[in-house]
Order: structure tokens, then sequence, then C-alpha cells
């Protein structure tokens, strides 16, 4: 229990905040979190899940506002909101705040773009309200984590919907109180339980965030009610979600601090656990060449994480294939690739590679840290190479530069509406900030065919 | 952490019920419960919160298939579904699980009648998949129950969404498999917060509930996949949200023993917990006639949680009027009224009322039943009257017949829709197990300006 009225303290930042308030390099990296954001969601955007998610929701779509990105098809902004939340997180290769492990753009930028082309804004009114929502879910997750994770909460959803709603709470101008409600209104909505982890339901979490907690800012602006301290209340979200409340987490240093700036992004399509193996077995195959066919035994020391989670042996999905860091290594090793073709179902059954694979082992070490791995390659021939990864590409230390997030983007978003696109939507994206209005954005990553009829 | 397939052997009996399969008792209490939520929807409908819940939500509506009872308007399932599950519930006064303290109805029969209208069904399959989803939720609830509420969870809310997800399952025709997506994708959506408590928010749950399950059934019909362990998993819903997991309750005489024949409905208009205050005030009132305006004070011997829930003094509204004891045991005493109009801005601020609360205290006693109160009322003669209420009317020992069910229906739907439709509502309601299909029942609880256009 607390005496701070949290849910009204940060209310109240939440509906002050201003474009000015928010220091460059923020506004920049908001800027690498939304075009990160775009390009996961074309490359998500023919996922089966995402079919089958437009086959079933479309009868239930009012106007079609809202661009869903990567595909032909409008829905209204609440659907739009959902679905681009599902297909930006489908691939697991979108944004991490790595303290939580919660992925921030999926929720907030789901529910704003869609938001934004129902109710035009500027781009900065986009970006504030972007960096905004971002900031809220990652403080708010910091005040939970990790007690609330570790209870089996998947947290990008429960704390995702606190950064939408106060996204569109900002981006639609609500007042204090009513930005209070949709707090509020969101703590009520709070849902997505881990043990969906490896079926379409968890990138559901996600959109159903951003479609939730738009949700809460459009009732609390019409005047739905709702409580005041929904966050801190005896009986509200962090008392009864979590057995850890620090919120100082939340408050302190409010604008001052920023959570958003340490957004990191994906080189691989997989959990970010098992990226230092993968970078560092795509060192050792630029090392070795065509030895790769040599090898004989390859032992990975992890972080304990990484068995956790990832110790899938024999996968037989592409989807599976993500929660092996067996098949992760094997593929890094022979083909080079952490990229969504690596997980596809036809990769992870390759003979070669579910042959190499056999030849992996993986053991753990809780003095490693988790952006960390070394592995040891023995050959044929009993030499032997070993390789120490101190902290992985993407990792907090060691950010993909922007040429890296280009080549990431087209890499995934080409393969869904051909280069063009890909390479047009990139070009967008990047000047959200100065943008007259973000709806061009969306409409740049449709299709030509369907774009041209516009 | 159980052995048991919970989730597996749930939906098995959910997707293999039949109507027949249901004793002709089981199925009487499910034509009551059915008639009791058209009647609280109906009183509910031209509450703010459905206002203001209309107001923001309609342009998100798609094709308007189905109708908000007791209004005008229509929208696609899903909507009328959130909106009805508000209605239904907004006035305190719809049916109540006594064990949990569940509402089944809102959640349940608000996601089936909307999505009748769009797919039509027989009564006879409404009627069965309303009993199986409210012996679901009910089942779902007491396995957790009274840890899960206690920690601050609304189990309407919460456990609710299983039973509209289970409900739907069973009128969309789903599989065994299907069924358990559906039921993890609502385990995977199941919220609510008790802190929402004497706001809107707290009958945005149930809505939210209907809403929700209704489109964890048409996701998992259309091949959104899930959990096919939702509820049980070590993340899954009974280990991430309650200290208690008793899966007996769930799976235990299912299909012999039903819980769904155990609902109960409330004679008055607010928490169950002033119920015996209200009944015995209203007893001491035929009594005494005249002699109200003699008394001089009134003590009130009830269950600790009258005074943990409804201990307020000096209530300046309707909706906190529902949390005063002494304004319900005022008001019953000086009008004989525990119904909807009790329970009005008006009525808790006038004089007389405000004079005669004033005269009443509450003491608590740990050993009272909860259905039991016991009354001295003193005059100003000094002469004294006590009154002991052994199980208040609408308890599990003192049902309301059908003829009070009729009663509260029309006295609380003719407020809002007038005497002749609120008679055709009612007559319409109690057809439902022969009803050809249930969208008459819909329709005819609109206001009559509005139906002759049709």
């Amino acid at each position: 229990m607390t005496d701070r009225k949290v849910t009204a303290e940060l209310a109240d930042w939440i509906a002050t905040l201003k474009h000015s308030d928010i220091p460059e390099e923020v506004r920049t990296e908001g800027v690498r979190t939304f075009v990160n954001w775009v390009g996961c969601a074309i490359g998500g955007a023919d996922h089966p899940s995402v079919d089958v998610a437009l086959n079933a929701l479309s009868p239930f779509s009012g106007s079609p506002t809202s661009t869903i990105l990567g595909r032909t098809e409008k829905l209204d902004a609440m659907h739009a909101a959902l679905v681009n939340g599902i297909s930006s997180h489908v691939l697991d290769y979108d944004d991490t705040h790595l303290k939580t492990i919660i992925h921030p753009a999926g929720p907030v930028a789901s529910a704003l773009l869609a938001l934004a082309e129902m109710r035009p804004v500027s781009g900065q009114a986009l970006l504030t309200a972007l960096v905004a929502g971002v900031e809220v879910e990652c403080r708010i997750g910091n005040a939970v984590y990790p007690d609330h994770y570790d209870r089996g909460w998947h947290i990008t959803g429960t704390a995702g919907v606190f950064g939408a709603a106060a996204a569109c709470a900002h981006m639609l101008g609500l007042d204090r109180q009513r930005t209070q409600w949709a707090l509020s209104l969101a703590a009520s909505q709070s849902s997505g339980l881990r043990e969906m982890f490896g079926t379409m339901t968890k990138s559901f979490h996600p959109g159903s965030a951003a479609q939730n907690g738009l949700k809460a800012a459009l009732l609390a602006e019409a005047g739905f009610d709702s409580s005041e301290q929904g966050i801190e209340a005896k009986r509200g979200w962090a008392n009864v979600t979590s057995t850890k409340q620090d919120y100082n987490e939340i408050l302190g240093n409010l604008g001052q601090h920023w959570e958003a700036a340490l957004n990191s992004y994906k080189p691989y399509a997989c959990g970010i656990v098992i990226h230092p193996a993968i970078d560092g077995c795509q060192q050792i195959r630029e090392e070795i060449g065509d030895r790769v066919g040599d090898i004989e035994h390859v032992s990975l020391r992890t972080h304990p994480l990484v068995l956790e989670l990832t110790s899938k042996t024999a996968p037989k999905t592409g989807l599976e294939g993500k929660f092996s860091v067996y098949h992760a290594a094997a593929c890094a090793l022979l083909r080079g690739d952490g990229a969504p073709t690596a997980f596809t179902d036809e990769v992870v059954n390759m003979p070669e590679l579910v042959e190499l694979r056999g030849r992996i082992e993986a053991k753990t070490d809780p003095d490693m840290h988790s952006a960390s791995v070394h592995i040891t390659v023995t050959f044929k021939d009993d030499s032997s190479l070993e390789k120490h990864v101190e902290r992985a590409i993407g990792s907090i230390d060691r950010p993909l530069s922007n040429e890296q997030l280009e080549t990431k983007f087209l890499d995934q978003a080409k393969l869904v509406v051909g280069s063009d696109v890909a390479a047009q939507a990139l070009s967008q994206a990047w000047k959200i900030d100065g943008a007259q209005t973000p709806a061009p954005i969306a409409r740049a990553t449709v299709p030509q065919a369907s774009r041209a009829a516009e």
C-alpha cells in the first residue's frame, strides 16, 4: 500500500506532456521505435494468425478508416489496432525493453497509427504520444517486474494496455481526470498469460492491449468514469497482479529519465535470449567458411533463461524453431541466417540442419550475463575454436545502427510487399516526426496493386 | 499443479452437451435466469453508463445485427454483447451465484442473444448454451473462490469471460479442440478489478466478459489457436490469478450436479449483503403502519460483510445509496422500497429519509449468517419491537417465486419502456425454450415507436 497518488500523478504527466519536453535523443529513439514497428508489422502481415483474425473479425468492423499494414484490407481503428498489434509481434522480431522483456511498440504504435487515420493529427503529435505511451508501459512494467512476470503474466499484454491507453489519451487531448479513468479502464482490461507462448494467442496479447487501450481512452473521452487510483489502490492493478510494487519506478524522475530511450531492436526473429548464440555462431561461420561441414560438436555455455525458454531439441515447425537454441545455432552456423527465413517449417526440417543441431549441446551458467554466450566448436580433426560474445548485437550495449535497422526492415518487408513498397514504406516511416499527418505512412505499406486504385 | 486435463475435459463436456442432457429443473432455472436477465437489461437500458458507452463505441460497430435491449439502437453482435452486459448489471439488480458472488447471466446471456440475432438458432439451442455457460463460469469461480476474489478480482468479469466463451462455443458448434482454444483465449482476456466498484467500470466488467468471450469463440471457430490447457497449466489462469485451485470444483460430477440450478435473483436493487436488512425493515413497516413516524432508534445486528461493503453513513447519490445499509433500511421502513426507485439521487437526499437513517445503527456479529439480520426498533414511547430474519427473500432458501420475478421484471422495465412493452417482453422471454428463434424476444424489448417502423 502507498499514500502516493500514482495514477493521478502519472495522468498529470501524460496530460501535460509536450513534444518540446522530450529531449532530442529520446525523440530519435522514438522514431527508431516507430520505424522498426512498421517493418515488423509489414513482415508479419501475411502470417496465418493475421489471416485467421481478419476472417473471424472483419464482419464486426465499423467504418474502414484504418490500414492493416502490409495488406489491402482496411478496418475500423479498433480492429486495425488489434490486427497490427498481432502482425507486428507474430514473428518475435519486434522491439524489446530489456529490463522487463516488454515489447513496447506493438500495443502503443498499433493503437496510435490506427487512431490517427481516423482522427488526423500531425506526425509530431503521434510521436509525442508514442514516446509517452512507451514511457508509461515500461515504467509500469518496471514497478512490478520480475514478480509479475514470474507469476505468469505476459507483460507485453498486461503493461502494454496501459501504454496504449496513455498514448491514445494523450493524442485525444484528454485532461488529467479522464486520463486517470483511461488508465483505470486499462487496469481493468489488463490480461495475457505466458501459457499461451508458442500459439497464435501470444501475438493476440499486444493486439488486444492496443485495442483495449484505445477503447479505454475513447470511453474515458466520452465520460465513462472509473477509479482515479486504478494502479495503486488496495484492490488496484499492482497489488492484485504482483507481489512487488515499486511506485518510484513509475513516478521517479518523470520527464528527466527516459525508459523510452532504452528500447532495443532485435537483429534476429526469435526470443532475445538466444540472440547471443546466433551472433556467436554467425561470427564463427564467417571465420571458418567451408569448415562448417567438419564440425563434430558444438558446446554453448549460456545464461539459465536460455534453456528455460528455448530448450526444444527436436522442433518440427518454424514456430517451434524459435524456441530451440539448437536450431537457431545450427541455422546461424550453416546458413548465417537469423531472420524470419530461418524460422520456417521448411528450414527447421532440412536434413543437414537437423543433423547439425544434433551435435549441439547447451549448458547453463548462472554467472553468465544474459547478453553473453561462450561457444566451443570441435572439428572432426579434433581441433577446436572458442568464441566468447561479451554482448550480443541488438543488446543495449551494441544497439543496431540505423543502417542495420533499414536492412532488417527491408529484408522482412520485401518478402511480403516486394522491394519497392518496402523501400517506400521505410522512407516514409523515417519522416514521422515531420509528417503533416501519419496516414500516408500507413498507406505506403499497402501492396502496390491495391494502392493504385485509390 | 495438477495432472488432470482440466481444460480438455471441460471442453469435451461443453462440446457434447445436448438439450436433453439437462434435467428439467435445471432448464427451468435457466429460463428464470434468462427472464431475470432480460428484465434487468431493460431496467438498466437508460442508465448514463449505457448512453456513454454507446456514444463512444457506436462508430466502431459493424453491421447492426443485434438489439440493445430496451433501446432503439442496434449494433454488431460483439458491441451489443458489451452494452447489454453493462445495462443488465448497472443497477446491481441482476442474478447471483451465492457461493461466489458471480452474477452469471450478464456475461453469458449478453453474448448469446446478440450472437443469436446474427446467426439464428432455436430457443432450445440458446437455452442449452446458456446453461452450459453459467455452469462453466460458476464451476470455474468455485475452483478459485474465495482466494481469487479476496485478491481483488471482480469474479463476474474474470470467471464470466469463460462462461461467455463456453456458451458461444457451444452455440457455434465448436469441436473439443476449438472449445479448448476458446477457453484459453478467454483465460488470456480474463480481467476486472474490484477497485472499480462504485464507478461505471464495474458494469463494464460483465459487458467486457460477454464481448471477449464471444470474440474468443469466434476466433477459435476460425482457427486461431491457443493453449489446450489454459486453465490449469503452470502459467495458466488458475495458478496466475489465485492461490487456491480446486479442480474438482470444475470437473466433479459434471452433468450430474448443476451449479446453474443454484442461481438466485435479487429482490432488491443493491448488493446482496444488505438484502436481509431491507427484507426485515419491509416486514416491520407492514406490521407497524403509521408508527414508522414514531421510531426513535433502529439497531441492526448483521453479518460482518455488511459493514465491510455498505457502511456509507451519508450517501449523496443513488449509487452511493447502494453502499449504505443505513439508507437501504431507512428507505424500506419509510417507503417499503428496495427497487431501483429506492436508489435515485432524489430519494437518497429526501430530508425525512436522511433524518431516519441518522437514527439507525449497525453492529456486526461474526456468528450471524450472511442471509440473516436481527433488528431492534425502539419507539419514542420507549416500547420496542424485535424482528429476526432467518433467511432473506431471494436467498437460496427463500427463492423468488415466478410471480415475484414477474413483478420485479415489470416494475423495473416499465420505467424504461412503458408497461405494454414490458409486459410483451416478459411474455416472450418466458417462452425461450420453445421459441423458433430468440431474435423476436430481443425485438420485443424495444420501445414501441421504434418497433412500429420495422
